[in-house]
């Protein structure tokens, strides 16, 4: 500001108080934070990280890890390696760690490919459990705002099985399931606004019309109960390089509840879903279980990051986590409140608790230029066009006085 | 053996004497190995290692790639690395180091996901670039020896395409191949026997014919010249952790020949493949040239496991590795003949230099139990069923003196 200050100006002074406040509290608010502790279990420094929903902070635990599978498991045991260090059975190994974070029972969730390639399997595979175009079922209705890949996929998928996709706002999805529906597919948090979607609703309404569900995970697995047993829900698929802090481009994932595993009819059939890989048969048999959503060889050194990165999570319970996700956002958008300049930003990240994933999304002119600003002043979030600061909030290693921080140096950034 | 011997027994007797001079023919052979300084640059003991053809052994600079890839790009840098560390742009470099190795001038080949994965993507878009079901295109011919992840996924894109497969000897493809055929999927060498196709010959027929063709590289690339653009093949895929030693499940790569760029109608379009991929667009619009192949964030561990790992190829002639590899193959046959008791062992890979890849299969009794035993005593191969010993010859870290040595070492596990 280039105006003489006179110290007791309304807005500073008032400022200035809040500030104190709030500071006060976000020390309180670590001090009594149950998971305060787990940030020593990553490698961080004195950024203020805002940006695990996109890639998460390296877990500790990896780097040996990773070390070790290159240069004894696989420099020294070599070929022996793939049964010797678990290398084949990896997928279901790491799959089941996964398991308890999403809700699921042993048994149904397999590691491997990207989430795009796992959309793609569960899309098609839904349109086969379900009574499909030939009965009738042709649609498969898509979220309108879905993260691109997801709707890109599912054209795909509808093009190649005699369906066409019906896009709409994730709102309207359930009272728009009908008979001629066969799959939904739809994002369990909003990769833009961070709105979280009535995931137990929507799959009761799905089921009730005879259509099949597929939820993407990416925004909302290790920040917050999913449940997918308990709703019912039918497929889903997630990455593991956002909450799951599985490294970049980490593989993903692909839930098939037990009652559709027999009937689970996947497009990429490859020698790793068959029932004996090694028979070398030229019959396709699929394996019985979630190793049915297995395709080709995995990607052994990604799922050696992976299965030390979910070591993070022993001791750690997922509503904890919600707590204290939920503790974040509000703390941040009450700072937000407290110190932009009025008009600067608006939250279209939902302020009801039901609704709102692990991340608040501004709106904000020239959100580019004041993203880059943010990062250059220690505080990574990302930018996503056109107008939108994203902060992602991990429960494991954000803590409440970084919260303050990043409030404060966005208003500084704001006031120019 | 437990009858006495009486020195001059003459299976001994020459046994011995050509022992002597087999293995003194290896010390000059490798003495004269052009490539003989490129061992020095992977991680090996002194075990025989023919198993090259399954994983690749390490290559001594992977380590620290990998290592600076977990502390620095992602622990320090994290989200940045996206740009700063050239994260994004991986699939494409990456795909330029593969690119002379087949054959292929830049802007072809494009790495990730796994090989059954591309295998779908090129199968599906082969029958696309073809005139397709529509015009009476329907058939998708097929190695009937074929690995058999391509088999099935092979029928995988027949039934979600409206074509068959039909399933036949390589040998009989060419004249095979007619007014029905949209794709030919074939292997470039046999996993199992390690024969060598024609792709030259498959391929032109092919074309003539109006398919088009899809290779599978797996077993040659990186062991024998491509020639991919020579031919004009007009797909190829293959994995990157056998010959081009990437690491265990390592990403593959697919190869567009630039004239299809165009109409690559990939059935997996991710926000990857977007011509625009933060636009986060609902709309799909393809990009331009081989990065359409891309689908979902790759996989940046295994990456650059893969790009240290193609630093071995530096200054290295294809041409010399395969002269290399008929010389190693060769030899190896001659000490079997040499060594092995008669009529134990009976070779299934071709004499013939044009049809062979570069390993060695031995029919063998009891196959499963000789190769443990092999490996045993150091010398690694591996085993298919139901009785196949398979050696894999890796030129750029497999010596005379080693082959003479498998050899010696097969004679007496199965002399007994």
């Amino acid at each position: 500001m280039s105006e003489p200050s006179y110290g007791h100006r309304e807005g500073g002074h008032s400022v200035s108080q809040s500030q104190e406040r709030l500071a006060e509290l976000a020390a309180e608010y670590d001090a009594k934070d149950e998971l305060r502790g787990k940030r020593a279990e990553f490698v961080l420094d004195d950024t203020v990280y805002l940006d695990g929903n996109s890639l998460g902070a390296l877990p500790a635990a990896v780097p040996a890890k990773v070390a070790d599978t290159v240069a004894r498991e696989w420099g020294e045991l070599r070929i022996r390696s793939w049964t010797q260090s678990g290398w084949w059975t990896a997928p279901e190994r790491i799959g089941e760690l996964i398991a308890p974070l999403v809700g699921a029972a042993p048994g149904q969730v397999v590691v491997g490919d990207s989430t795009s390639v796992n959309v793609f399997k569960a899309v098609v595979a839904a349109v086969r459990l379900s009574d499909g175009p030939a009965a009738g079922r042709d649609e498969i209705l898509v979220d309108s705002a879905t993260f691109p890949t997801d709707g890109y996929i599912a054209e795909s998928a509808a093009r190649l099985t005699g369906c066409r996709v019906r896009a709409l706002p994730v709102g309207e999805m359930a009272a728009s399931v009908g008979p001629a529906t066969a799959a939904v597919l739809a994002n369990h948090a909003d990769y833009r606004t961070g709105r979280l979607h009535d995931l137990p609703g929507l799959t009761a309404a799905a089921r009730a019309a005879g259509a099949v569900t597929v939820w993407d995970l990416c925004h909302t697995a290790g920040a917050l109960p999913v449940g997918l047993d308990e709703h019912g829900v039918d497929l889903a698929v997630g990455c593991t390089y956002k909450y799951l802090n599985g490294g970049p481009g980490s593989p993903a994932y692909l839930y098939v509840a037990h009652r559709h595993q027999a009937a689970f009819d996947s497009p990429l059939p490859g020698w790793n879903s068959h029932a004996e890989p090694f028979g070398m048969r030229p019959e396709f048999e699929p394996a019985k279980g979630a190793v049915r959503g297995r395709v080709g060889t995995p990607d052994i050194l990604s799922m050696a990051a992976l299965e030390a990165a979910l070591g993070v999570w022993e001791g750690v319970s997922v509503d904890a986590v919600r707590a204290k996700s939920l503790a974040l956002t509000d703390f941040f958008l009450r700072c937000v409140e407290a110190y932009v300049p009025e008009g600067r930003v608006v939250s279209v990240t939902p302020v009801a608790h039901a609704e709102r994933g692990s991340q608040v999304a501004l709106e904000c002119a020239d959100a580019e230029r004041v993203m880059g600003e943010l990062i250059a002043r220690g505080v990574v979030g990302d930018y996503r066009a056109p107008d939108v600061l994203r902060f992602g909030f991990t429960p494991l290693y954000v803590g409440f006085a970084e919260v303050e921080r990043a409030a404060r140096v966005l208003a500084e950034v704001l006031r120019g």
